[in-house]
């Protein structure tokens, strides 16, 4: 149960860290068609043509690549104190972050949490033009919004616990290893009630695997997917258009020129029923990751984006997990 | 601020009144593609591809059409006390249902509403198969799940208060008169972060005007146009496909041969932040009811389904409204 | 039977006349996404995304809006004799085309046809570069090519006689007037083997009632009208999006700001067969304008282009037919 | 140039040999929804929805899969002796067919053809009716009509030859090997002004790799993959969705339970001018195959259907290339 305070509302926005803002530019807004709400010489503030919201993709110029930081949006300003109090009775670091330090942003809390991510909790959001009925600028993958994010981390069943007892969400689907006694192989928990505002996956962490985005409908991902490779983006392309087993989403999975990864997505479901239980799969079920069989590259199971810390600046070391870390079927996959 | 122990969910389900089930089945079943539950002589327990619940969807056999009753979600049988007290505090007549009155239902409570609405309130339902994933047995309208209720009513204004201040819903969009002294028109009310859960229309009234149900996109709503045209079905499409102003959604607005009235509605959006500021709308504006411009039928304003009450079993009066209940444009169509 | 060297093999081009050259590029170029070949101070040539050809929809400055000439594509240049000398022996002014004299054109033949349509014949045009595979240019409806020309005048049935029996088209799907002696009322001819080139419709003629150009699906007719509802151009919308019951493709129907019109045209059918059989029509069947059955605006009935005489420059009187020049559920309309 | 009374209208239909007929109904008929014309104990005649003659597709009972004969048909009966006269002069078995004995087709002619391939040429069909505007008939895959054959020979140019020159086709789009003396690797030949009747491709031979079947659109390709998934027909699914880089056709290919191929295919575009210049593509070009640069299975390379000889009822020996069958990066996949 979430403590008294603590009301997470959803996925917010996330940090992208980009060598080069003129390059990331012209991929996220030229082509993708984010919209920018704000630059600066060392970041652009993104939104979504759905987003009535400041940013919910920031990109920040840095010497490597990776994730600055995700953040969740809480209901309201007085849930911080609480929210830092229960980080910090785990140990962790907490940075206070005032109003406008983060631009467009209200006071928030920015952390490392209990598995070395740097996360961050924010409550109110400068309100920018609403672009939905804006048709004549759509562009691109017709970005909506952010919707998730999917974290990789050793120890899936120890962050379960955080994010459900601790942090108030639920389980809306989980994968389990095979065999007798199966482990808990990776969750799809929510907030607001769609699929996920955060997918948990085993594999060598702390990282991020990606930040999946709202797209319209599958034409949308289609159409991108012609633009992308018209566009001279052939190699950004790393998986899809597809159709999930979990979440039941259509998706194509982004790879930006630094390596950062993004999901468009589009078409999961409502999740609002007070007695949902939780889906299962099980790892090694060939339409759990594509309902149509196709396989999933390797380097979707290798590579993921490294994390730095909001305290000491530095990338979080990584631990590899206990248990196989893909299905059977992607054993020997390097 | 919503009272101790009222939680809201969603618009759950509803219940239409036909004169002939074999009829009625036809054209929700065997058309549009609703799954059916269970049935008896006397009724249908129909539900969408995505609903893991029981019934979003009840066709009783009646002599006379219209509504028998609209029902919420509650996120708790323990919120069902404090409803019926804030209820009778309204002077409203409440009959408690037991569990398995209505098939497959837990404990609710259904009541004449303080504006004359057959309103249920229900916290639990039987599971049932979820056919997200069954697209073998995608029929018609792909018909997903029950989006929201559309309502008629005198005094627009009154059932805000009750809505918003009462029962805890928000508003995400507006509609008011023109004028130097505009009034409430209309308002799209949401208790999950959709645009509506309930919208509330002024004109004679208490009348159901339609129920929305969630169709997966654009396409689904053209090849039910086209299936509809094909299968005899041409008189039940009196408006669309079109794109709304309010709601951005794409829609078709559907009668059934009893006139009960239902919307193929896809494509609004997530209004999760807590800061949400409603969007406004005047009557007159051309692109409120259709952002492309074009022209609503008159039926679509004048007629509404009646409502039954759960206590009387008779049909409720009509009151008219002392504000016009359509814009100028339309002002002259009977 | 086509006389020997007469090979027409397709509707090439049109020529609207425009007042404002700047005012028509926004429209057609940067809302509609028409491609620029070249342009001048008098003229913009224009084609769609999947031409190899300069151009299909020239844009020539007037100071009245409407047509300048309709352009057959014939097989060979060698063709062009016959078709000379039989336009000579039914009376028609002649006038050749140097190469060159049309931008990007070869030889050609313009003349007033029997009937008082501008009408070019011509068999060669410059090459360039193709789009289709420049997914990163494509914009706005995503015009592909013209399809076809539709044309209105007083006898449907002598128009009828001089393509099929003089030019060698082929019927494809007619209109019959309702009573026991049927008259011709509209046909759909073709030389390419899709559903039509040309479409004769009965009404005041000589004038153009619309040039026909092919987007590739229903979605992306659905995009152009949420793009030309934000982008102001409401008034242009005049008819759809909807399915026609004749040709079976889905459509929107658009008016430039000079009146001038053009529809979106998607998914009609291979009609290769040797031995087709001309689908017929009643004239009152309500899908056989809207196979939804939605009403047509009487605009769409009263109004068309007028056309500009290429040997007098102007514009032809106009002659009403004898017969009725609508649906009788459209008689009263004005 | 076509010989005088040689003038092939289109890919008219094809005979696959099946194992089990009742099982390859469940696949071509009840889930993908192709229409059943006539059957009788060893054959199943289908149609798409757009045809309107008795077949495009032929299931014959068979011990072993493949091929019982691809067919063309001609615009007139009397083009039937200039053929006759034109494959005896090649040295090919011609097998004259008499009306109906092919269900519904009239006088044809059937041969073995200089490469080994069964082809038949017939003129006329028995009608039926039409379900393009029987939307609620639609099944599946929605599969229109036959578009086009892909048959791998190991003499690309010489087949080329036959095709262009003897039979009257023309070139649309071609692959070359690299190389300062590039070869011939693959055409894409058409009489109806689409991308292609029929496509040569180097490979082991005489084998037919494919029949095209045309479908509205990306929707329904991607509405079959998930169909498929859910129907237990996941290992059907070869290759895609996706976008070709030739025809710039989207696709799915599939396999039956035999493993005959076919293909799924919507949004070629029209090829009809007279001065068309070929395509010309490079082998190793990753976008060749697939636009989106995923890569083609082994499986799409090595496999394809044996022919069997109308003659002698026994399958084609095949013949391996002298050049290499396959692009650089897939050269070591078996």
């Amino acid at each position: 149960m979430s403590g008294p305070g603590i009301d997470i509302v959803k996925a917010g926005h996330i940090e992208l860290l980009v060598s080069d803002l003129g390059r990331a530019k012209e991929f996220y807004v030229d082509t993708l068609g984010f919209v920018v709400t704000e630059s600066s010489s060392e970041r652009l503030y993104l939104r979504g043509l759905e987003d009535r919201q400041h940013h919910s993709l920031v990109l920040s110029r840095s010497d490597e690549p990776g994730v600055g930081h995700i953040a969740f949006r809480v209901a309201d300003e007085g849930d911080l104190p609480a929210i830092r109090k229960l980080l910090e009775s785990r140990g962790c670091k907490v940075k206070p972050v005032s109003k406008g330090e983060e631009r467009g942003q209200g006071n928030a809390l920015l952390c490392e949490d209990p598995f070395g991510f740097p996360v961050e909790f924010y409550a109110s959001m400068d309100k920018v033009d609403w672009m939905l009925q804006r048709y004549d600028r759509y562009r691109g993958a017709k970005v909506m919004r952010l919707d998730h994010f999917n974290i990789m981390l050793p120890n899936v069943a120890e962050a379960f616990d955080w994010y459900v007892h601790a942090l108030g969400f639920r389980s809306t689907e989980e994968t389990e290893t095979e065999g007798p006694t199966p482990s808990l192989w990776a969750a799809w928990l929510r907030r607001k009630p769609t699929c996920h505002d955060i997918a948990l996956t085993t594999g060598k962490g702390p990282r991020v695997h990606h930040a999946g985005f709202t797209v319209p409908d599958r034409v949308s991902v289609m159409d991108c997917a012609d633009l992308l490779a018209s566009a001279g983006y052939l190699k950004s392309m790393e998986r899809g258009p597809g159709r999930h087993g979990v979440s039941n989403a259509f998706f194509l999975y982004l790879r930006d020129e630094d390596g950062n990864r993004i999901e468009l997505y589009t078409g999961d479901y409502l999740s609002a029923d007070p007695d949902w239980i939780p889906i299962k799969w099980k790892l090694n079920d060939p339409q759990r990751q594509t309902f149509w069989g196709a396989p999933t590259p390797a380097s979707w199971f290798n590579e993921a984006m490294l994390v730095r810390s909001p305290t000491t600046g530095k990338f979080a070391k990584l631990v590899a997990p206990d248990i196989q870390d893909r299905p059977d079927y992607l054993l020997s996959a390097k």
